[in-house]
């Protein structure tokens, strides 16, 4: 495996032996290692010393089940700190079997003209896009396929990404070529942008799998994976019904984001919950699909096609999260009119969560009531049009809340809480306040602790294990659903590892890859200057209760400090 | 003297001793010991955990020429880290007269009607003022006095402060009841406006001078001081031209920050000089002032009235700053539209350098062409008329540059770099870099150091001792020009301290009250989080050459971090 380095200035892609203190990382532990290395910390996110950086996990590249995703990073757009985010997809897997450990997008170019990095068997070169540039996702993608021809990796940004709004993703193809897998977060997607790259192209029809020193013991651990998974009930629960079964779940616990955050429980909640969604797309038919892999070879198939009452698909997939900060976090609950902006949201290449949270902030500034799902397709569609209110809102809810003057924001380290208010959750509210991604579900998601979630003790705790575990699977590019099977298969993680590489790996691997990697990233921030002072939930959090169980986030600073 | 302290919810001001360990402060020394004693540093700066402070300095109090001026500060909500900004005009002399050490405004109303605080002999009371909200600083002072009567101070704020801006100041009257003396910089107006609080109004007609320990001293002292005032050559150069006098200078040096930073030479310089301005408001006469006092007793009288064409004031006063920031870094070489410019923001109550910085950096987005003031002021209008783009333009330079995607924005720590371009007068640079106020020429100009200011060797030295004057200034309460008066007359201040308190005061006791203030700001700022990474120019002032030199700003980290 090699480092791919594309210098987006001087346009030019080199390839080198990879370091050795890189050997043994992946996916988001190697992207911190290569921040700390080669990105200072105080630069500028959109400037030229910011580097966008690829990396599969260390697992990528087999289908072995949900562990093909693709770790993009960088120093944040939207938090100016460390930055990864994953996505299902195709991207890793061809970028493994291109024998590309990590792709490096580096410098900037002086001009304004838009490029594509093409990457093959070959090598990598830049190839003029201007052409291509201003239209939405899905037809970038469509175009993009014109040219280069099917069975493509296509990463790529939108409109959101080209106008290097702090909200933009970036979009991966799925397996069935819909570029609906995002690496949502943190705005890495303006800083592509920023590189003025529309897209990395990977034609990896002429690459292979990477070797494994051990074929034997890998096939066998990843049988003895796959048979857990697939045993495990919450499996089923995820085919059925994906993300969406925690609307009933969260609104259960009274951590259901609804209006602002503003309560705990939503009275429309059964209207958009995972069986609702489930009896609507059955009773739809058509392109609905109710279970849908987005990565080949992934057994769980979380993913859904929603379709309207014609049987016409409206987007793939629908979230939870999405649900949640579309839906009741702006008193909707219509199921097509949050498929509508979801699919909106997609095609201008910008994160749900984070514009889900900045709409509901415009609605406490008066700017829309809650529950009108025109008016907000109304505000995304100032979105596409670039206009102040618009490109606030692509900025995400902390920037919004200080251009409207609300002070009821729900971010950390100026990114947008997700789908669980930590009032109601106080261990992923730990999370929230402590990861060094800022609020971020995916860091540490505590809902399935055996433990009363109002409850202040012991969940520094659980979030600190939670977080760990997470940044171990982030680091091997294991999607969190793949949690269920390697819990039940022990030493599954360390046979695919001794098998693929032939490594000494000791029994709590992922551990140890959750450390190090967690250490390489608060070293990081450190250094681009957070401190303890950033590991704080917004302050109104601490005083307002949240109904229906009236409580406020009371874990003090000092065992916030502790984690 | 005494403490004040109101309660903006409970609605009540109770009046305490000092305690001992800021009795020995004053100004912005006193504000940073207050903040950093009872202000929690991580606090929502517009939340009710915050406090806004009004300390006269140690001088304040005898109409000393020029030693009258009212420090406000808290934690700004512009920078998130310590924030004072003095400004002349009576309220500092009033303060001292009711005995007032310092006044807090604590917690905040849970609801939403405006209040004044009337401050007279008897004590202070909060009265309803809904009535006086929504209008224009010059017609809310009017209606205030009308309320109240004349002779009375008032520190208010306007529709900016009221719609909590970020770029919103406090103003002040001036002798001749003008709210035209501004704590402009750091959003304190915001502060004052979450607090609800629509004006600090001061009867002190039944109050009197601060007693003086040793009268004669006091007296000896402030003749010697006035006397090397007024023999300085730079004091008449004041009172003809006021601060504008320096927009040559800058044009000079190449520092006159000319359409958004991009150039430190204006080819309309002259158009916009102090001796085009002097010359105008010579022919024009009417109410044209080219010299004025903004605080009794001041002897340098720097400050002016701008008429128009038919002799009627514009503004007053005009000052470089704001030539510079809405004439040539708007590309602007029209003294009347900088003039309209200037009121409109005055009326507005916010801070003509960071809406001008705001301006030039949406002039860079494309939202108006460098040159045309009709358009700036249909900017300033969209302000006044709270949209979407107005919000954000009034939240200052930095807040514009993300809302609009341009990297070239000139802030740091938030706050816009005002008049003197960092590469052309490194000195400065490195104030703005390291002053724990964010970008501000007040916290240490370097422009009369005889150094080659394009020169990196050296300034770092000049700049600290800069630093720690002015600091020690802002505690005495001493206006910035008075500084040549006191270089010529060793041992005045510390007689005059002698004089008033009976201290023990050692002869450099200004260098000791400005290194004791700096070190208190340096400790507030690392509790909120601040670090060396924050005490930088922006990245591209590092990279992109400034006309007509051609040099970058220059000086290393390790160079800033030693200061």
């Amino acid at each position: 495996m090699q480092i791919w380095r594309a210098d987006a200035r001087r346009q030019v892609v080199k390839q080198e032996q990879t370091p050795p203190a890189w050997e043994r990382l992946g996916g988001r532990g190697l992207i911190a290692r290569i921040l700390l290395d080669e990105v200072p910390p105080n630069c500028d996110s959109l400037g030229p010393h910011n580097k966008l950086v690829f990396a599969p996990g260390l697992l990528v590249g087999h289908r072995l089940s949900s562990c093909d995703r693709i770790s993009v990073g960088g120093k944040s757009p939207l938090t100016g700190g460390v930055k990864e985010s994953n996505a299902g997809g195709t991207t890793g897997l061809m970028l493994a079997h291109l024998g590309i450990k990590t792709l490096l997008i580096e410098s900037a170019p002086m001009d304004d003209f838009w490029h594509i990095l093409l990457l093959d068997s070959r090598g990598g070169r830049f190839e003029p896009a201007n052409d291509l540039a201003g239209e939405g996702v899905y037809q970038t993608a469509e175009n993009i396929r014109q040219r280069y021809g099917s069975g493509i990796g296509i990463a790529l940004i939108g409109p959101g990404g080209q106008m290097q709004m702090l909200a933009a993703g970036i979009q991966n193809l799925d397996k069935d070529d819909e570029p609906s897998r995002i690496n949502a977060r943190g705005g890495l997607g303006a800083l592509m942008g920023s590189k003025r790259l529309l897209a990395v192209v990977i034609d990896a029809s002429s690459g292979e799998p990477p070797q494994l020193v051990d074929e034997t013991l890998f096939k066998r651990a990843q049988q003895y994976f796959v048979d857990k998974l697939l045993e495990h009930p919450q499996t089923t629960v995820y085919a059925d019904y994906g993300t969406s079964s925690m609307t009933m779940m969260c609104d259960g616990f009274g951590a259901l984001p609804t209006r602002n955050f503003s309560s705990g429980t939503f009275e429309g909640a059964r209207a958009i919950s995972g069986e609702a969604l489930r009896d609507l797309m059955l009773e739809r038919g058509g392109e609905s699909q109710t279970t849908h892999a987005c990565m080949p070879g992934c057994t769980i198939r979380c993913s859904n096609c929603f379709a309207d009452s014609s049987g016409k698909q409206i987007v793939s997939p629908i979230e939870y999260e999405t649900i949640a900060l579309l839906g009741s976090n702006l008193g909707i609950d219509d199921l097509d009119v949050i498929a509508r902006l979801n699919w909106e949201l997609n095609d201008l290449g910008l994160d749900t969560i984070e514009i889900g949270a900045a709409l509901g902030v415009a609605a406490e500034a008066g700017l829309m009531e809650f529950g009108d799902g025109e008016r907000a397709l109304a505000l995304v569609e100032e979105i596409r049009r670039n206009t102040p209110l618009g490109r606030t809102l692509g900025n995400g809810a902390s920037f919004t809340g200080s251009a409207l003057g609300v002070r009821r924001v729900p971010a950390v380290k100026g990114q947008a809480i997700s789908a669980y208010d930590p009032r109601a959750l106080k261990g992923t509210g730990v999370t929230y306040a402590t990861s060094p991604q800022g609020a971020d579900h995916t860091a540490g998601l505590t809902i399935r602790a055996k433990v009363n979630h109002l409850d202040p003790q012991g969940q520094v705790e659980i979030s600190r294990n939670a977080q760990i575990n997470m940044a171990g699977f982030d680091t091997l590019g294991a999607c969190l659903f793949s949690g269920f099977g390697f819990a039940d298969a022990p030493g599954a993680i360390r046979d695919l590892l001794i098998g693929r590489y032939g490594w000494d790996v000791p029994d709590d691997i992922l551990q140890q890859l959750g450390e190090e990697t967690l250490q390489l990233e608060r070293a990081f921030n450190r250094a681009a200057g957070f401190s303890a002072a950033d590991d704080r939930l917004p302050e109104w959090m601490t005083t307002e209760p949240l109904p229906p169980h009236n409580r406020v986030f009371d874990i003090g600073a000092e065992d916030l400090d502790g984690v």
